[in-house]
């Protein structure tokens, strides 16, 4: 509550002297945002590796992609006994969540990469980047199939094939269509450094085409309708970002074409930020209302075509055309062609990911990992493994638990089934034996009303969501198992296993959600933080520019990613067509 | 001198420290440079046009091409009573000198070009841009026909037309192929920002390719070998910058390809830089002789395949093949065809570019201007007005002058044919006087004499080179004339008219050199200054960095390229893809 006193003062005496909010915010962003955000890292036994005996082969380990999930591993990667090849169309690691500011140049795509190279470099590990796209999938060689990624006219791609002992299969996603036809043609996606560069291209190409003499009143309007078919984050904070773009740069250069611009924002559901607490999910509604954002919700898309958006509301009869000039499509992801063979190829069919345990393990094959957008967690259910459960617990085979049984298994079982823990919280229970005591008056308990006690709980698992914040975690806890392998061999650290015998050898990955942005134009941003904190508005926004520096990858990024703020406070943004 | 002992000592003192180099470079450049450098610029009456009557319709000035003519132009125009329409295919001025850094992230793109509605935005006369490329003059009707420069995808691109009263032609050049087969199919060009962002991703890609394990040594070989075709400072600038950044920041990343690494740079001529002093060439050629640029000269290119380069030497009897991974053309500049098409329709035959008087007009068109790259200055000959120029001497008419006689039209001879002042300089004569003495040993000349006198001038007679420094003064000078159109009507300043009668309306347009320079890579910079004072070393190179900074178009461009150096100081160049 301090910090949040603090900072709506600091706002009130920022907003009535207007040049100083321009100072304070690159000092914020700077210095204050290393200091304000700090966070939940994994532990790390440093001294694991250090009596590994250099006689033995190192393992080979190849990851494929280096977006978050791919770069995190890389980063939080420190035994220097293995092998380590990157392979990966791009030779970059980009800091997506600033990819909506690129798209209007707040701040230059250059600013938000940084070469995969310069960050495995300080790394003790020996590590080979390759700049080629994966198509196949070997579990059989224990290899994977790669062709180039470079332009053709350098000669003829040919493929090539690593070798792995592990694969870390960190690919992400692609956009998703739900085959909608015309999009793939004619709509602009999101997701890549060159969908910025392009639609930053594609907006400034707009404005100069309606200000060509020749183009009648009709075709202005229709070319300067800009629609965006999403009402997650991304599409929220782009059109955000294309509203305060057009309202405070292009306005003052293309004065006469002002009155023509039309910005709308289709969502399927009912509202737009739709995962976020429903107070921001108002207060983006009303900001977007003033701001003149057309906001369509319960809207489907039917079709694209290279002039008209068919949209189709809920309950209507016909779809409805709308022209417009550019559409932005940021409906959520689909999977890659390569992930979806290699599920057919293991066995994974009717999945809309690639299953793996808790462990980031994928099932069904020896020495694969994948994780992040490719990727997600089949979390085991309590009531598939009830029996035994109530067996390992039941350790004199009487066939009735007390509560003393249970201490021992306690933690084991909340460790192995974070569902019960999740479930607890949301009945208000305090602990596990108030579950079961639910269900028995004495402390006696036999397995029918075991199960009756525990029958509801798995009715709690959730996929995590796609988010850079799940994949950036899951690298950092992969690598940390890759660090401490040998040592966990020997002394497992996991909970016990209920279906065999023994321990497992890691804690299973675990999420720990530390809040989300959505950022929406004019300065403010809107935030939720852990433990249903929620905050709107400027100084919101602050906290944002702190956290978003400091996440960045490299001081090289920050530096540039400052810059570039500072550079649109001072002078605005650019808008040559490059 | 003492300037250059300065330079000099301040040099060894930063040696000593290379740390204090980083700090001082920058402050060199973002203060020292505003200081150091002063332009001539043309003097311009501010009176002239405030007693303009705005009762009469404001002339319409098409200006065509956003180059340094053109934006020089629109920079130093002030007249209000002037309505301005803009055509160009780029909506941005581009500080050129600068692309050969963009092509290895010295300095990015967008930190060298401005929106030419920025530039425009400031003035006091009405200005329209429109971003469409100019493909048809029509001086018959006074009107200019142009076509969208848009995407396609925007609609189908409908030409227009614009009317003008004056026309000013500045639409620059293209390379030229001198149409050695190959070349558009498969050499990078180096004219365009697009230009300079595409060879820099070209660069990257050959690294990538050649860092993948299924190339072959050979391959990997001719991947790695970059080839500069032409030795003049674009060319060498750009050489030097691919070493620099191969060398400082590549071989960092990708140790293992330093070896194959080749640049060849390859001129037809005796030497590289050859419009320089021949101590420049020399200290060149040497240092890239010490850099391992191999540097071929006397050797023409006459085809170019998708791998390889074929060069002939001077006297061998076929060419010779070459493999290449990059080939960079920068040869000199050719005749765009909209240009050849418009010396076709008003007659100016078998030339290679437009030819206009002194005054910059076009020859035989009326009210159309052309300057930079796409014209050249027809200076009358001397010999061809000889016996106007005896007829306005000889008052009365007896046939003989003295050299009283030649008081009243010495300045006005000398200015009309400023080849004169070039011929006494380089004869090494005080003035015309003495020039005539040479003939004549009395103080009576006839025309005979006359003629013989004055018969060699016109051999002084030298096309203006194709440089930035011609355009921007050419804008500058025709704008000034723009500005005092009325003034000058009424009262003109120019020389006496020798054909004809009265005097020229402005003074003519005499181009005043201001020295260029040639980086050389390694923070090494070689400058021809006038006076014939040549400088080389480190210290040039920070004349390079203030001269450049105080030249660039805006204090946007001028915060982000000193912002672009200090980055490649701290952190090197960056090598995403992207």
């Amino acid at each position: 509550m301090r910090e949040q006193r603090f900072f709506q003062q600091a706002s009130r005496l920022l907003h009535a002297c207007p040049h100083l909010t321009k100072l304070l915010v690159v000092v914020t962003a700077s210095g204050g945002g290393l200091i304000a955000y700090s966070e939940g890292k994994p532990l790390v036994t440093r001294a694991a590796y250090a009596d590994a005996g250099n006689e033995e082969r190192k393992k080979k380990v190849v990851v494929l992609g280096t977006g978050w999930a791919g770069t995190s591993f890389l980063k939080s990667l420190k035994d220097p006994n293995y092998e380590i090849q990157v392979v990966s169309p791009r030779n970059y690691f980009a800091f997506t969540p600033l990819l909506p500011s690129v798209t209007c140049g707040s701040v230059e795509a250059r600013s938000v990469v940084e070469p995969i190279r310069n960050i495995v470099k300080k790394k003790k590990y020996d590590a080979e980047f390759r700049e080629a796209e994966c198509y196949k999938i070997d579990t059989q060689n224990k290899k994977v199939i790669c062709k180039p990624g470079q332009a053709n006219s350098l000669g003829k791609s040919e493929e090539f094939t690593v070798d792995y002992d592990y694969l870390v299969i960190a690919m992400g996603a692609r956009s998703n269509t739900f085959n909608t036809p015309g999009v793939v043609e004619h709509a602009h996606f999101l997701k890549e450094v060159e969908d910025a560069q392009r639609i930053r291209r594609s907006v400034i190409d707009c404005f100069e085409r309606a200000n060509l003499p020749s183009i009648s009143e009709e075709e202005r309007k229709r070319i300067l309708h800009f629609v965006i078919v999403g009402g997650g984050p991304t599409g929220v904070e782009f059109a955000a970002e294309l509203h305060d773009f057009v309202n405070k740069d292009l306005t003052r250069l293309y004065p006469a074409l002002k009155k023509y611009v039309r910005i709308t924002l289709l969502e399927a559901g009912d509202h737009i930020l739709n995962m976020f607490d429903k107070r921001i999910t108002e207060f983006a509604e009303e900001k977007f209302q003033r701001d003149g954002i057309n906001l369509k919700t319960g809207s489907m898309v039917v079709k694209v075509s290279d002039k008209e958006i068919f949209t189709k509301a809920r309950g209507a009869a016909s779809p409805e055309a709308t022209p417009y000039g550019m559409v932005v499509w940021s409906t959520g992801i689909g999977t890659r062609p390569v992930i979806m063979d290699f599920m057919k190829q293991i066995g994974q069919i009717n999945r809309r990911v690639l299953a793996t345990d808790e462990w980031l393990r994928v099932e069904g094959c020896d020495g694969v990992y994948a994780l992040g957008d490719c990727a997600t967690i089949n979390q085991r259910r309590v009531m598939e493994d009830i029996d035994d459960i109530f067996g390992k617990a039941d350790k004199n085979k009487g066939g009735h638990l007390s509560a003393a049984d249970f201490n021992e298994v306690i933690n084991d079982i909340c460790e192995r089934y974070p569902q019960v823990e999740i479930y607890l919280k949301r009945k208000q229970l305090k602990n596990f034996i108030q579950l079961l005591k639910t269900s028995a008056e004495d402390d006696e308990l036999d397995i029918e009303k075991f199960k009756k006690a525990l029958s509801e709980v798995d009715s709690q698992m959730k996929n995590l969501p796609a988010t850079a914040q799940v994949a950036a975690q899951q690298g950092a806890y992969l690598a940390d198992c890759f660090n401490r392998m040998e040592i966990c061999e020997r002394d497992p650290e996991g909970p016990m296993r209920f279906r065999g015998s023994g321990r497992h050898r890691f804690h299973p990955f675990r999420y720990k959600h530390l809040g989300q942005f959505a950022p929406l134009g004019g300065e403010q941003t809107a935030a939720q933080l852990p433990g249903d904190w929620v905050s709107i508005g400027y100084s919101t926004q602050w906290l944002w520019y702190s956290v978003y520096v400091s996440k960045l990858v490299s001081w090289r990024t920050r530096m540039l990613v400052i810059g570039d703020w500072s550079r649109r406070f001072i002078f605005g943004r650019d808008s040559s067509r490059i």
